[in-house]
Protein backbone atom coordinates (compact mmCIF):
# COMPACT_ATOMS: atom_id res chain seq x y z
CA UNK A 1 0.00 0.00 0.00
CA UNK A 2 2.87 2.58 0.37
CA UNK A 3 3.58 4.40 -2.44
CA UNK A 4 7.27 5.79 -2.58
CA UNK A 5 8.07 8.79 -4.83
CA UNK A 6 11.54 9.41 -5.38
CA UNK A 7 11.87 12.75 -7.00
CA UNK A 8 15.81 12.56 -7.74
CA UNK A 9 18.26 14.49 -9.91
CA UNK A 10 18.55 13.36 -13.57
CA UNK A 11 21.75 11.47 -14.11
CA UNK A 12 20.90 7.67 -12.49
CA UNK A 13 22.00 4.63 -14.69
CA UNK A 14 19.53 1.84 -15.03
CA UNK A 15 21.36 0.11 -12.46
CA UNK A 16 21.40 2.11 -10.10
CA UNK A 17 17.68 2.30 -10.45
CA UNK A 18 17.11 -1.44 -10.18
CA UNK A 19 18.91 -1.48 -6.89
CA UNK A 20 17.65 1.70 -5.72
CA UNK A 21 13.89 0.03 -5.99
CA UNK A 22 14.96 -3.45 -4.80
CA UNK A 23 16.70 -1.73 -1.37
CA UNK A 24 13.79 0.93 -0.43
CA UNK A 25 11.04 -1.87 -1.69
CA UNK A 26 13.51 -3.96 1.00
CA UNK A 27 13.86 -1.74 3.54
CA UNK A 28 10.09 -0.59 3.78
CA UNK A 29 9.01 -3.91 4.21
CA UNK A 30 11.72 -4.64 6.62
CA UNK A 31 10.50 -1.60 9.17
CA UNK A 32 7.52 -1.75 8.28
CA UNK A 33 5.81 -5.18 7.25
CA UNK A 34 3.58 -6.24 4.68
CA UNK A 35 4.29 -7.54 1.38
CA UNK A 36 6.79 -6.53 -1.40
CA UNK A 37 4.24 -6.68 -4.12
CA UNK A 38 2.26 -4.37 -2.42
CA UNK A 39 5.40 -1.60 -2.40
CA UNK A 40 4.81 0.84 -4.95
CA UNK A 41 7.59 3.30 -6.41
CA UNK A 42 7.51 6.12 -8.81
CA UNK A 43 11.26 7.87 -9.68
CA UNK A 44 10.59 11.32 -10.70
CA UNK A 45 13.84 12.09 -12.26
CA UNK A 46 14.25 16.36 -12.52
CA UNK A 47 17.31 18.28 -13.96
CA UNK A 48 19.35 20.49 -11.64
CA UNK A 49 17.47 23.73 -13.69
CA UNK A 50 14.34 22.66 -11.74
CA UNK A 51 15.72 22.74 -8.37
CA UNK A 52 15.58 25.37 -6.38
CA UNK A 53 18.01 25.02 -3.27
CA UNK A 54 18.79 28.50 -0.89
CA UNK A 55 16.97 30.25 -3.30
CA UNK A 56 19.31 28.99 -6.20
CA UNK A 57 18.56 26.74 -9.10
CA UNK A 58 21.14 23.66 -8.34
CA UNK A 59 22.48 24.16 -11.82
CA UNK A 60 23.75 27.09 -10.98
CA UNK A 61 25.21 26.17 -8.07
CA UNK A 62 26.93 23.18 -9.61
CA UNK A 63 27.63 25.70 -12.33
CA UNK A 64 29.98 27.99 -10.59
CA UNK A 65 31.16 29.00 -6.68
CA UNK A 66 28.45 29.49 -4.07
CA UNK A 67 27.73 27.17 -1.41
CA UNK A 68 28.03 23.37 -1.60
CA UNK A 69 24.83 21.61 -3.09
CA UNK A 70 24.07 18.29 -2.21
CA UNK A 71 25.22 16.85 -4.67
CA UNK A 72 23.94 13.74 -5.70
CA UNK B 1 -10.62 22.75 -5.94
CA UNK B 2 -9.83 19.51 -6.19
CA UNK B 3 -6.16 18.52 -7.46
CA UNK B 4 -6.31 15.21 -9.30
CA UNK B 5 -2.68 14.29 -10.39
CA UNK B 6 -2.73 10.94 -12.91
CA UNK B 7 0.42 9.06 -12.66
CA UNK B 8 0.94 6.73 -15.30
CA UNK B 9 3.30 5.05 -17.40
CA UNK B 10 4.17 6.58 -20.49
CA UNK B 11 2.12 5.24 -23.81
CA UNK B 12 -1.58 6.53 -23.69
CA UNK B 13 -3.29 8.53 -26.90
CA UNK B 14 -4.05 12.03 -26.94
CA UNK B 15 -7.32 10.80 -27.48
CA UNK B 16 -7.62 8.84 -24.27
CA UNK B 17 -5.90 11.19 -22.47
CA UNK B 18 -9.03 13.59 -23.40
CA UNK B 19 -11.29 10.78 -22.86
CA UNK B 20 -9.69 9.69 -18.82
CA UNK B 21 -9.69 13.97 -18.25
CA UNK B 22 -13.30 14.10 -19.15
CA UNK B 23 -14.31 11.37 -17.55
CA UNK B 24 -12.57 11.90 -13.95
CA UNK B 25 -13.73 15.35 -13.63
CA UNK B 26 -17.39 14.09 -13.95
CA UNK B 27 -16.46 11.17 -11.77
CA UNK B 28 -15.37 13.78 -9.25
CA UNK B 29 -18.07 16.33 -9.83
CA UNK B 30 -20.95 13.56 -9.94
CA UNK B 31 -20.00 12.08 -6.70
CA UNK B 32 -18.69 15.22 -4.90
CA UNK B 33 -20.38 18.29 -6.18
CA UNK B 34 -18.66 21.10 -6.87
CA UNK B 35 -18.05 22.58 -10.51
CA UNK B 36 -16.70 21.14 -13.22
CA UNK B 37 -14.24 24.26 -14.24
CA UNK B 38 -13.37 23.96 -10.18
CA UNK B 39 -11.52 20.56 -11.14
CA UNK B 40 -7.92 21.10 -12.00
CA UNK B 41 -6.09 17.55 -12.88
CA UNK B 42 -2.38 16.95 -14.19
CA UNK B 43 -1.07 13.75 -15.95
CA UNK B 44 2.53 12.50 -14.59
CA UNK B 45 3.93 10.50 -17.34
CA UNK B 46 6.64 7.63 -16.32
CA UNK B 47 8.40 5.62 -18.12
CA UNK B 48 7.90 1.62 -17.40
CA UNK B 49 11.89 2.00 -15.78
CA UNK B 50 10.90 4.65 -13.37
CA UNK B 51 7.87 2.65 -11.77
CA UNK B 52 8.67 -0.30 -9.25
CA UNK B 53 7.00 -3.20 -7.89
CA UNK B 54 7.42 -5.47 -5.54
CA UNK B 55 11.10 -4.31 -5.40
CA UNK B 56 11.61 -4.74 -9.28
CA UNK B 57 11.31 -2.34 -12.20
CA UNK B 58 8.33 -2.54 -14.28
CA UNK B 59 10.40 -2.48 -17.33
CA UNK B 60 11.77 -5.38 -16.41
CA UNK B 61 8.83 -7.20 -15.29
CA UNK B 62 7.33 -6.23 -18.95
CA UNK B 63 10.60 -7.67 -20.73
CA UNK B 64 10.62 -11.11 -18.89
CA UNK B 65 9.48 -13.47 -17.03
CA UNK B 66 8.26 -12.51 -13.68
CA UNK B 67 4.44 -11.93 -11.54
CA UNK B 68 1.66 -10.18 -13.56
CA UNK B 69 2.65 -6.35 -13.71
CA UNK B 70 -0.44 -4.42 -13.48
CA UNK B 71 0.30 -3.80 -17.12
CA UNK B 72 -1.83 -1.23 -18.35
CA UNK C 1 0.00 1.28 -12.01
CA UNK C 2 -1.50 4.24 -12.25
CA UNK C 3 -1.29 6.10 -8.88
CA UNK C 4 -4.38 8.87 -8.42
CA UNK C 5 -4.18 11.35 -5.78
CA UNK C 6 -6.85 13.27 -5.50
CA UNK C 7 -6.09 16.28 -3.28
CA UNK C 8 -9.65 18.02 -2.23
CA UNK C 9 -11.27 20.04 0.51
CA UNK C 10 -12.14 18.57 3.68
CA UNK C 11 -16.28 17.99 4.09
CA UNK C 12 -17.29 14.63 2.13
CA UNK C 13 -18.79 11.76 3.49
CA UNK C 14 -17.65 8.26 3.41
CA UNK C 15 -20.61 7.12 0.98
CA UNK C 16 -19.49 10.05 -1.22
CA UNK C 17 -15.52 9.01 -1.12
CA UNK C 18 -16.69 5.10 -1.71
CA UNK C 19 -18.82 6.39 -4.72
CA UNK C 20 -15.35 8.60 -6.05
CA UNK C 21 -13.32 5.70 -6.09
CA UNK C 22 -15.32 3.31 -7.23
CA UNK C 23 -15.57 5.95 -10.37
CA UNK C 24 -12.59 7.61 -10.64
CA UNK C 25 -11.50 3.83 -11.19
CA UNK C 26 -14.13 3.11 -13.98
CA UNK C 27 -13.11 6.40 -15.55
CA UNK C 28 -9.38 4.89 -16.17
CA UNK C 29 -9.92 1.38 -16.88
CA UNK C 30 -12.80 2.41 -18.75
CA UNK C 31 -10.40 4.88 -20.82
CA UNK C 32 -6.71 3.53 -20.69
CA UNK C 33 -7.26 0.02 -20.24
CA UNK C 34 -5.83 -2.02 -18.22
CA UNK C 35 -7.21 -3.65 -14.22
CA UNK C 36 -9.08 -2.03 -11.65
CA UNK C 37 -6.54 -3.62 -9.22
CA UNK C 38 -4.16 -1.95 -10.87
CA UNK C 39 -5.72 1.05 -10.00
CA UNK C 40 -4.29 3.15 -6.53
CA UNK C 41 -5.94 6.24 -5.38
CA UNK C 42 -5.49 8.01 -2.28
CA UNK C 43 -7.53 10.81 -1.61
CA UNK C 44 -6.09 13.93 0.60
CA UNK C 45 -7.93 16.02 2.42
CA UNK C 46 -7.20 19.56 3.13
CA UNK C 47 -8.86 22.01 4.94
CA UNK C 48 -10.24 24.92 2.93
CA UNK C 49 -7.34 27.18 5.34
CA UNK C 50 -4.69 25.37 3.85
CA UNK C 51 -6.08 25.80 0.30
CA UNK C 52 -4.82 29.31 -1.95
CA UNK C 53 -6.42 30.42 -4.71
CA UNK C 54 -5.72 33.75 -6.10
CA UNK C 55 -3.41 34.79 -3.17
CA UNK C 56 -6.28 34.17 -0.99
CA UNK C 57 -6.61 31.87 1.94
CA UNK C 58 -10.14 29.87 0.57
CA UNK C 59 -10.83 29.81 4.34
CA UNK C 60 -11.38 34.14 3.91
CA UNK C 61 -13.00 33.30 0.36
CA UNK C 62 -15.47 31.37 1.98
CA UNK C 63 -16.12 33.66 5.15
CA UNK C 64 -16.58 36.75 3.17
CA UNK C 65 -16.92 38.61 0.16
CA UNK C 66 -14.83 38.16 -2.59
CA UNK C 67 -14.51 36.49 -5.95
CA UNK C 68 -16.84 32.74 -6.22
CA UNK C 69 -14.50 29.77 -4.78
CA UNK C 70 -14.06 27.29 -6.85
CA UNK C 71 -17.28 25.63 -3.81
CA UNK C 72 -16.93 22.04 -3.49
CA UNK D 1 12.21 21.99 5.74
CA UNK D 2 10.02 22.72 3.25
CA UNK D 3 9.63 21.37 0.20
CA UNK D 4 7.88 23.55 -2.66
CA UNK D 5 6.38 21.49 -5.71
CA UNK D 6 5.45 23.43 -8.32
CA UNK D 7 3.74 22.28 -11.23
CA UNK D 8 3.39 24.45 -13.77
CA UNK D 9 2.71 24.04 -17.86
CA UNK D 10 6.11 23.75 -19.93
CA UNK D 11 7.56 27.40 -21.52
CA UNK D 12 9.15 29.36 -19.26
CA UNK D 13 12.87 30.88 -19.85
CA UNK D 14 15.35 29.44 -17.43
CA UNK D 15 15.60 32.79 -16.15
CA UNK D 16 12.13 32.52 -14.90
CA UNK D 17 12.70 30.34 -13.20
CA UNK D 18 16.02 31.26 -12.00
CA UNK D 19 13.53 34.33 -10.74
CA UNK D 20 10.70 32.04 -9.47
CA UNK D 21 13.10 30.15 -7.16
CA UNK D 22 14.33 33.28 -5.47
CA UNK D 23 11.06 34.79 -5.11
CA UNK D 24 9.54 31.53 -3.99
CA UNK D 25 12.22 31.20 -1.48
CA UNK D 26 12.27 34.68 -0.07
CA UNK D 27 8.35 34.22 0.38
CA UNK D 28 8.63 31.35 2.69
CA UNK D 29 11.88 32.93 4.62
CA UNK D 30 9.94 36.12 4.98
CA UNK D 31 6.23 35.07 5.79
CA UNK D 32 7.48 31.94 7.86
CA UNK D 33 11.05 32.13 9.14
CA UNK D 34 13.55 29.63 8.95
CA UNK D 35 16.68 29.47 6.26
CA UNK D 36 16.80 29.97 2.60
CA UNK D 37 19.26 26.57 2.81
CA UNK D 38 16.50 24.82 4.13
CA UNK D 39 13.90 25.45 1.63
CA UNK D 40 13.91 22.98 -1.52
CA UNK D 41 11.73 23.78 -4.14
CA UNK D 42 11.11 21.29 -7.17
CA UNK D 43 9.83 22.41 -10.76
CA UNK D 44 7.58 19.81 -12.49
CA UNK D 45 7.02 20.81 -15.81
CA UNK D 46 3.60 19.89 -17.83
CA UNK D 47 2.37 20.03 -21.38
CA UNK D 48 -0.76 21.36 -21.80
CA UNK D 49 -2.21 18.00 -22.69
CA UNK D 50 -1.10 16.87 -19.99
CA UNK D 51 -3.41 19.48 -17.87
CA UNK D 52 -6.98 19.08 -17.58
CA UNK D 53 -9.75 21.93 -16.45
CA UNK D 54 -13.13 21.29 -16.48
CA UNK D 55 -13.25 18.26 -17.77
CA UNK D 56 -11.47 19.08 -20.89
CA UNK D 57 -7.51 19.08 -22.17
CA UNK D 58 -5.24 22.36 -21.61
CA UNK D 59 -4.15 22.17 -25.30
CA UNK D 60 -7.67 22.00 -26.78
CA UNK D 61 -9.04 25.29 -24.89
CA UNK D 62 -5.89 26.89 -26.30
CA UNK D 63 -6.22 25.78 -29.76
CA UNK D 64 -9.86 26.76 -29.96
CA UNK D 65 -12.76 28.65 -28.89
CA UNK D 66 -13.99 26.99 -25.18
CA UNK D 67 -13.95 29.12 -21.77
CA UNK D 68 -9.91 31.30 -20.96
CA UNK D 69 -8.13 28.87 -19.54
CA UNK D 70 -5.94 30.37 -16.66
CA UNK D 71 -3.11 30.82 -19.69
CA UNK D 72 -0.02 31.19 -18.30
CA UNK E 1 18.67 16.17 -3.45
CA UNK E 2 16.75 13.53 -3.58
CA UNK E 3 13.13 14.53 -1.92
CA UNK E 4 11.77 11.21 -0.79
CA UNK E 5 7.87 10.85 -0.47
CA UNK E 6 6.09 8.03 1.72
CA UNK E 7 2.40 8.14 1.23
CA UNK E 8 1.48 5.04 3.43
CA UNK E 9 -1.78 3.57 5.53
CA UNK E 10 -1.62 4.88 9.17
CA UNK E 11 -1.28 2.57 12.21
CA UNK E 12 2.81 2.57 12.15
CA UNK E 13 4.91 3.16 15.58
CA UNK E 14 7.46 6.13 16.01
CA UNK E 15 9.70 3.61 16.31
CA UNK E 16 8.94 1.38 12.45
CA UNK E 17 9.02 5.38 10.83
CA UNK E 18 12.04 6.00 12.90
CA UNK E 19 13.74 2.96 11.43
CA UNK E 20 12.16 3.59 8.15
CA UNK E 21 13.74 7.17 7.30
CA UNK E 22 17.54 5.44 8.38
CA UNK E 23 17.19 2.30 6.18
CA UNK E 24 15.08 4.22 3.12
CA UNK E 25 18.14 6.97 3.31
CA UNK E 26 20.73 4.42 3.37
CA UNK E 27 19.59 2.41 0.78
CA UNK E 28 19.37 5.83 -1.24
CA UNK E 29 22.80 6.77 -0.49
CA UNK E 30 24.39 3.03 -1.22
CA UNK E 31 22.58 2.57 -4.85
CA UNK E 32 22.76 6.46 -6.03
CA UNK E 33 25.63 8.05 -4.05
CA UNK E 34 25.74 11.63 -2.32
CA UNK E 35 25.28 12.54 1.49
CA UNK E 36 22.89 11.25 4.17
CA UNK E 37 22.15 15.10 5.01
CA UNK E 38 20.90 15.79 1.32
CA UNK E 39 18.39 12.98 1.71
CA UNK E 40 14.90 14.52 3.10
CA UNK E 41 11.83 12.35 3.49
CA UNK E 42 8.38 12.93 3.89
CA UNK E 43 6.03 10.48 5.56
CA UNK E 44 2.13 11.45 4.29
CA UNK E 45 0.02 9.08 6.39
CA UNK E 46 -3.00 7.89 4.90
CA UNK E 47 -6.09 6.01 6.42
CA UNK E 48 -7.64 3.42 5.06
CA UNK E 49 -10.68 4.82 4.20
CA UNK E 50 -9.01 7.45 1.95
CA UNK E 51 -6.89 4.55 0.34
CA UNK E 52 -8.91 3.03 -3.39
CA UNK E 53 -7.85 -0.28 -4.72
CA UNK E 54 -10.08 -1.87 -7.49
CA UNK E 55 -12.68 0.50 -7.09
CA UNK E 56 -13.21 -0.23 -3.54
CA UNK E 57 -11.90 1.87 -0.28
CA UNK E 58 -9.31 -0.21 1.84
CA UNK E 59 -11.23 0.75 4.66
CA UNK E 60 -14.20 -1.72 3.26
CA UNK E 61 -12.05 -4.08 1.86
CA UNK E 62 -10.22 -4.72 5.49
CA UNK E 63 -13.44 -5.05 6.96
CA UNK E 64 -15.26 -7.68 4.93
CA UNK E 65 -14.56 -10.11 2.17
CA UNK E 66 -13.04 -9.12 -0.95
CA UNK E 67 -9.38 -9.84 -2.69
CA UNK E 68 -6.76 -9.29 -0.56
CA UNK E 69 -5.59 -6.39 0.06
CA UNK E 70 -2.00 -5.01 -0.09
CA UNK E 71 -2.64 -5.24 3.98
CA UNK E 72 0.39 -3.37 5.30
CA UNK F 1 -2.38 26.89 -13.89
CA UNK F 2 0.30 26.56 -11.64
CA UNK F 3 -0.46 24.13 -9.00
CA UNK F 4 2.09 25.00 -6.04
CA UNK F 5 2.40 22.72 -3.50
CA UNK F 6 4.23 23.34 0.11
CA UNK F 7 5.01 20.61 1.99
CA UNK F 8 6.06 22.09 5.55
CA UNK F 9 6.20 21.17 9.22
CA UNK F 10 3.35 22.30 11.42
CA UNK F 11 3.44 24.92 13.42
CA UNK F 12 2.46 28.29 11.56
CA UNK F 13 -0.61 30.68 12.60
CA UNK F 14 -3.44 31.46 10.48
CA UNK F 15 -1.67 34.24 9.78
CA UNK F 16 1.87 33.12 8.32
CA UNK F 17 -0.18 30.69 5.87
CA UNK F 18 -2.41 33.99 4.50
CA UNK F 19 0.81 35.84 3.66
CA UNK F 20 2.38 32.89 2.22
CA UNK F 21 -0.21 32.09 0.08
CA UNK F 22 -0.12 36.02 -1.09
CA UNK F 23 3.40 36.46 -1.46
CA UNK F 24 4.28 32.88 -3.13
CA UNK F 25 1.10 33.52 -5.63
CA UNK F 26 2.59 37.25 -6.21
CA UNK F 27 6.00 35.53 -6.90
CA UNK F 28 4.62 33.26 -9.44
CA UNK F 29 2.79 35.66 -11.13
CA UNK F 30 5.83 38.24 -10.91
CA UNK F 31 8.08 36.35 -12.70
CA UNK F 32 5.87 33.77 -14.72
CA UNK F 33 3.30 36.07 -15.17
CA UNK F 34 -0.38 34.38 -16.01
CA UNK F 35 -3.47 35.90 -13.70
CA UNK F 36 -3.42 35.33 -9.66
CA UNK F 37 -6.94 33.35 -9.75
CA UNK F 38 -4.96 30.92 -11.92
CA UNK F 39 -2.32 30.01 -9.52
CA UNK F 40 -3.78 27.36 -6.74
CA UNK F 41 -1.72 26.86 -3.66
CA UNK F 42 -1.71 23.84 -0.79
CA UNK F 43 -0.24 23.29 2.14
CA UNK F 44 0.78 20.19 4.01
CA UNK F 45 1.39 20.58 7.31
CA UNK F 46 3.40 17.60 8.51
CA UNK F 47 4.92 17.18 12.13
CA UNK F 48 8.36 16.95 12.66
CA UNK F 49 8.26 13.23 13.34
CA UNK F 50 7.18 12.51 9.56
CA UNK F 51 10.52 14.11 8.22
CA UNK F 52 13.34 12.80 8.26
CA UNK F 53 17.20 14.06 7.14
CA UNK F 54 20.35 12.61 7.19
CA UNK F 55 18.51 9.10 8.02
CA UNK F 56 17.00 10.83 11.24
CA UNK F 57 13.42 11.70 12.11
CA UNK F 58 13.44 15.57 12.47
CA UNK F 59 11.92 14.95 15.77
CA UNK F 60 14.77 13.20 17.00
CA UNK F 61 17.02 16.09 15.72
CA UNK F 62 14.82 18.46 17.50
CA UNK F 63 14.98 16.80 20.71
CA UNK F 64 18.42 16.04 21.04
CA UNK F 65 21.79 16.97 19.99
CA UNK F 66 23.03 16.12 16.33
CA UNK F 67 23.45 18.33 13.34
CA UNK F 68 21.43 21.58 12.78
CA UNK F 69 18.48 20.70 11.23
CA UNK F 70 16.35 22.95 8.84
CA UNK F 71 14.62 24.13 11.65
CA UNK F 72 12.05 26.41 10.46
Amino acid sequence: MPVITIAMRTGRTLGQKRELVAKVTEAFVGTCGGDADGVWIDILEIPAEHWGIGGRLQSDLLAGAGPATPDE
